[in-house]
Order: structure tokens, then C-alpha cells, then sequence
């Protein structure tokens, strides 16, 4: 497939079986979606655990129950058979992956689709500040922090941050740049000084592929859509459906679209 | 009682019953709220209009079923009595004010507080740019739209806006200024024009008071936080709970502290 094809285009590859791998680099220019999955009862306190967490957890859109149309966000699209890969988790364990969760959606499913740092990403790239994870050809560093989530009701978790080494002069660029995607991460929320928010060993990620930090750089630490992964099988609810880590939901929103200013 | 008293001072004297007028001008620096209370069971259905509309209903917390304590904006205060003037709602038509909400209140009720433009007027006068009905002792200009939030579940509203009038040359300042409080109304929706967005006559507000307009100044719309009461009453619940117009909740929160960049 194109790698400039557009969303919709993208999402109709996806529906037909026909691409079940990552999405990086994929309809440059749109934003990819974190997905979230949960019955009804648990909506509330769910909605509830991402606003009081709104870097980590940035809500995109969320359908209401048994909606199965993103309509706001990539109109036309099927939030059951558009994502590459999904995950099935019961209780908080991880039962299977799959292509098609038709048969466990239900008319009580409500969806939340979550901003993704690809957005982010590619503003600092157009800014001229390289991004070492693509430059490598590797997952982002993902690290488990001390710092508590907020919770709310049954939803609670770590905040997870992603890590880009940034020259050090660049620095204070990329916070700027960063700062206007409030709907997506926006700002870092540590820079330098990993071992304050609990992180012991920068080349052992808790998810994601270690990335070189070359002299004269700064790791900076920007929240992580997993943390919502995190908060909702934290619940151990007993079906939580989301997508493949790195096989996001490409929107039909211009990441430029969800700058603030 | 002084003007720049304290939250915490100011919200003990209501608490005692000594204040029940409005609170323009009180506690300068920090944030003021809208508030909306609704039963458990409306509770994910208001919260998801809110997310959907963040401009007009910008949340600064939602306090759990039961809880009384704002404690991420309020430490200490009591939801129940710490705001100056309440209304009660029955079916979507005003019942009574009150000063005390404690008969009404019980576990399953849902607070929402919700930023207030108090803020970003701070910040315009602190950049050199009057506000017209503070000037004239006026309550703020606010009219009806033709535009329709998003709605969700049984909520529904017509977009509220405030007026203000401001110097030609000062109107690209006044977005930018707003555009930083985000997380209360943030840029203005609309400028100049008011037959577009379905205003017919300025001079005839639809709440609050009309104020002057002068030559050479252009009317400026900003997202107003009546739209959450409008939404709220828009389902005809057996019991909403809100602030009385003008009679808000002060938070500890600094007007600085909401702004994204």
C-alpha cells in the first residue's frame, strides 16, 4: 500500500483483511487514535479517569454505546473493523489478537479514541528536530513512572511517558512545539533527570525498543496513550477490547487541526 | 467583606450565609466555575456533552457521585454550600434559589464545575484591552446562536455566546490572549458579523445586559458556560442543581495556572 494513501483508503485496506501490521509513518499528515473499548456501566468512571488524566489519556472522540461510526473524527468508518489489530482482554489479561471484533461488540460497547504522539512527531520532524526512534527504525522508549495517575472509581494507573533524546539547545523548541498539541500530549512533563520520576535504566524500556542518546543530548518525557491501556485493565473489567500496540486508528483529522494555537 | 479576600475566606463566609450576591471582581487571580449537578444515572451522558463541546463547557472537575469536596480545585470546600446562590430544577423548569443544597443533595449526585470567561477577562484587562460591561457595572452581553452543539445522549443545546466590544486594532490581541485559557472558552468563536451565527439585535441580549458599542470597535463572540445549564436542562431531568447567574463557585485554581501555554 501507498504510504500517502489517504485515511479512507487506508481504513478500507484494513477492513478487507488486507494490512494487520503497524501504522507509522501511514497517511502522513492525519492523526492516529488510540482505541479503548468497555461496556456501558463503566463509561462514566472511564470518561471521568481520561478527563482528570488529559495528557496521557487525550480524548479524540468517544461513541456512544453501540455506535459503531466515528463520525466526528473519520466519517464513514467502522471503529469494529478498521483498526489493524486488536487486542481482547478479560479480567485485564490479554486473551487474543484479532482483525474483526464484530463478534464482541454489542449494543452496550462505548469506544474512546485517544491522541496518539505520531501527531506530535511529525511537527517536531517539519521543525527540523529529529526524532531518534524513527531515524532508527525502532518503537518509541516507553517507561513506567512513579507518578500516579488521578483516578476514578475503578480506573487507576502509573502515568506512562515516551522518551526522545533532543539535542540540548533544541530543547526548549521542543516543548514549544509540543505545547501547542494539548489535545495530543502536548507538552513534555519531565525533561532530563529521568531517575526523579522513577525510571532506573533508560536503555531498559518497559515497552517499546531502547534508542542511542548521543553526548550533548536531553532525554524529554512526554505522557503516553498506553497509560490509558494501563487505567482501563486496571478495572479488570471483564471484556476490554483496544487496539495493537503501534496498529493505531488513522483519523480524517488534520494533525495541524488540533494545534491549540 | 474585602474584595481580595481569599477562596478559602470568601467561601467560608458563604458557607455561613453572609454572602449571597454575585461574585464579579472577588478573590482577582483565581478561577471562578459553573456549576451543574445531575443525578448518577445522567452522569455519562452530561460528561461526553461536555467532552464534545469543550469550548462552551470547558470542565475543571467533575467530583464523583456523592463526593462534596472539589479537592483538585477547592480543598476543602463544600459543594453543597460553598456557592453563593443555587437553583433547583425540576423537570427543566426553575423551582426556587436556595443558599444551601443539602436537602437536595445525596449519593448519586454528580458535580460538574465548569471554567468561567471571569478568567480570560483577567488577562485581557491585564494586556490593556477594557471590558466594556465591567467598565459600564454591566453583567456581560449574552446572546442565543444559530449553531448547534454536538450533542450527546439526551443533551442538546443552541451555542451560547458573550459579547464584547473591542477596538479594531486590539481584536488580533484579544485572540491571542484568549486563545492561551484554553480550558475556559478559550479563543473567540466568532467575530463581528452576529447575523451569521444568528444574532439579530446586539442591543437585545437574550441574558445578561446590553452594553455600548462604539465606533471603530468590533462586537467578539466567546463560547459562554450558560450553554452547560441550557444542555443540562435540555433533558428535563426530575432534579438539576446549578450556580445561580453571576453567583459562582471560587476555586483555588489561578487563572494563570489554566493557561496551555
Amino acid at each position: 500500500m501507498k504510504k500517502n494513501s489517504s485515511p479512507e483508503t487506508f481504513r478500507k485496506k484494513v477492513r478487507k483483511g488486507l494490512w494487520a501490521k503497524p501504522t507509522s509513518g501511514l497517511a502522513p499528515g492525519f492523526a492516529q487514535a488510540n482505541l479503548v473499548i468497555l461496556d456501558r456501566s463503566l463509561a462514566f468512571d472511564f470518561l471521568l479517569f481520561c478527563q482528570r488524566n488529559p495528557k496521557p489519556c487525550p480524548i479524540l472522540e468517544v461513541l456512544g454505546p453501540g455506535e459503531i461510526e466515528p463520525r466526528r473524527t473519520a466519517p464513514g468508518a467502522d471503529i469494529r473493523t478498521d483498526v489493524p489489530l486488536y487486542r481482547i482482554w478479560r479480567k485485564g489479561k490479554m486473551e487474543e489478537e484479532v482483525k474483526d471484533i464484530r463478534p464482541y461488540f454489542n449494543t452496550a460497547s462505548v469506544s474512546f479514541l485517544l491522541g496518539c504522539s505520531f501527531s506530535f512527531e511529525e511537527a517536531l520532524t517539519h521543525a527540523g528536530i529529529p526524532i531518534r526512534n524513527i531515524d532508527e527504525g525502532k518503537n518509541v522508549s516507553m517507561y513506567i513512572t512513579n507518578i500516579k495517575c488521578d483516578p476514578a472509581g475503578p480506573f487507576s494507573a502509573p502515568l506512562v511517558v515516551t522518551m526522545r533524546p533532543i539535542r540540548d539547545e533544541l530543547v526548549p523548541r521542543a516543548v514549544q512545539i509540543t505545547s501547542r498539541y494539548a489535545s495530543v500530549h502536548g507538552a513534555p512533563i519531565h525533561i532530563g533527570h529521568e531517575k526523579k520520576i522513577g525510571i532506573k535504566d533508560l536503555g531498559r524500556p518497559d515497552f517499546g525498543d531502547p534508542v542511542t542518546i548521543q553526548k550533548g543530548e536531553t532525554p524529554v518525557f512526554w505522557a503516553c496513550g498506553v497509560t490509558s491501556t494501563l487505567g482501563a485493565l486496571s478495572a479488570k473489567p471483564d471484556l476490554v477490547i483496544t487496539h495493537a500496540p503501534g496498529h493505531m486508528f488513522i483519523t480524517d483529522v488534520n494533525n495541524e487541526s488540533l494545534a491549540v494555537i
